[in-house]
């Protein structure tokens, strides 16, 4: 195939788990468009030294190569433009405000609850690379930034606060079909259900709803996915 | 004039301050729409009873009424859709959302840095149903939620980051020129501007540029209005 995606893996390849790798598989599944994963690790830089940088998602579309999950949701609507992941220019710009918001208070919440499981689950020849890495970041060991995941569960909760209540009077925050902010939030809840089987949203929380709905997704592409189920 | 928006007030009737009305006055001047701004105070409820709640803004617009400033918001696209205040359904929905992330993040940390100067300005007639509402919620004295400035400094930036980011690229967040978005965030700063002196941004800051660019909109609408200049 000529559309490959370079997707970050865990010790079992089968195990996608970066946010911002589910971005673009669903930003891909929204255009019907397929794709070959090609599982990859951290620390397989020279792997995609070829994209120019050291990071994932980054994709291969025929001739093209695109790194960064927001530059490939342009470039899909650009390339593609039925069915648009961003319909409107406000819708981009809000959007893209959402992204920073979600990277800077969903994604520290998650991380603070799925830590160790996250890092349990990682390839080994990861390991050392995310440890140094993330305790540089944290300014404190993985195992101190991981042990108060009650605090996590209230800052994460706290945190949707604003979205859950567009949720209660619509079934995603695109409006009636998913957009791109319906991506890249949900990005977030798939890398925890890929790497940690922490229970992160009571059933009776239209959090719980639209989640499922996002599973549901593309004949379940999310749901499918190896992960842990979100209810045991 | 047919069209009448009822708009907060302080103890001066041209000081107005409610975040919520600027919303709306900005949402009018975006659609090139005129009206007559009737100054209100809190405690003025039988006033506009007849629009079935108690608070501003309610538009009059020839024989309909409107109250909430969203729905004031939706109101205005449906009955005069040219230059739209939300262009597209995702618009609507991740601007929804941001409605409710700058209610729960950016008013706190202003309420905490402008609260007194916002007490010193009301109407007296106000200022015994505004201490008592507040400080049941806050669940302190107006002079101990207001003590910590600094503190109320400290949480505004940082919640701005996720906007800040966007306008580093880009003039508004609704793109190339204002959309709603930009008017649920500039109502809260210009709420802060008509009653307290504080200086909130630093002139390096991109969030300062955009303000500047919102306040010189609509001939200065905003910049002219009753308020402190925030450079001195």
């Amino acid at each position: 195939m000529s559309r490959r995606l370079y997707e970050l893996a865990g010790a079992d390849p089968a195990r996608r788990f970066s946010p911002y790798c589910w971005r673009t598989v669903m930003a891909l599944a929204h255009k019907g468009l397929e794709f070959e994963g090609v599982p990859w690790r951290f620390t397989d830089k020279d792997v995609i030294a070829f994209s120019g940088q050291g990071l994932v998602p980054v994709l291969i579309d025929g001739e093209r190569t695109i790194a960064d999950s927001w530059q490939i949701a342009l470039y899909l609507d650009t390339h593609y433009p039925e069915r648009p992941l961003l319909d409107s220019e406000q819708a981009r710009g809000t959007t893209y405000a959402f992204k920073f918001w979600c990277e800077q208070n969903v994604h520290p919440a998650l991380t603070r609850i799925i830590l160790l499981d996250l890092f349990a689950n990682l390839h080994d020849k990861d390991k050392a690379y995310f440890r140094e890495s993330r305790e540089k970041r944290f300014g404190m060991t993985l195992e101190q930034f991981g042990a108060d995941r009650p605090a996590g569960l209230v800052a994460l909760r706290k945190a949707l606060d604003s979205v859950r209540q567009v949720l209660v009077t619509q079934a995603y925050i695109g409006g009636a079909q998913p957009g791109y902010a319906d991506y890249i939030l949900f990005g977030a809840f798939q890398w925890a259900r890929v790497m940690s089987p922490a229970r992160l949203l009571e059933p009776d929380d239209p959090m719980y709803a639209w989640r499922e709905r996002m599973l549901d997704l593309y004949q379940g592409l999310a749901r499918n996915a190896l992960g842990y189920p979100v209810w045991a």
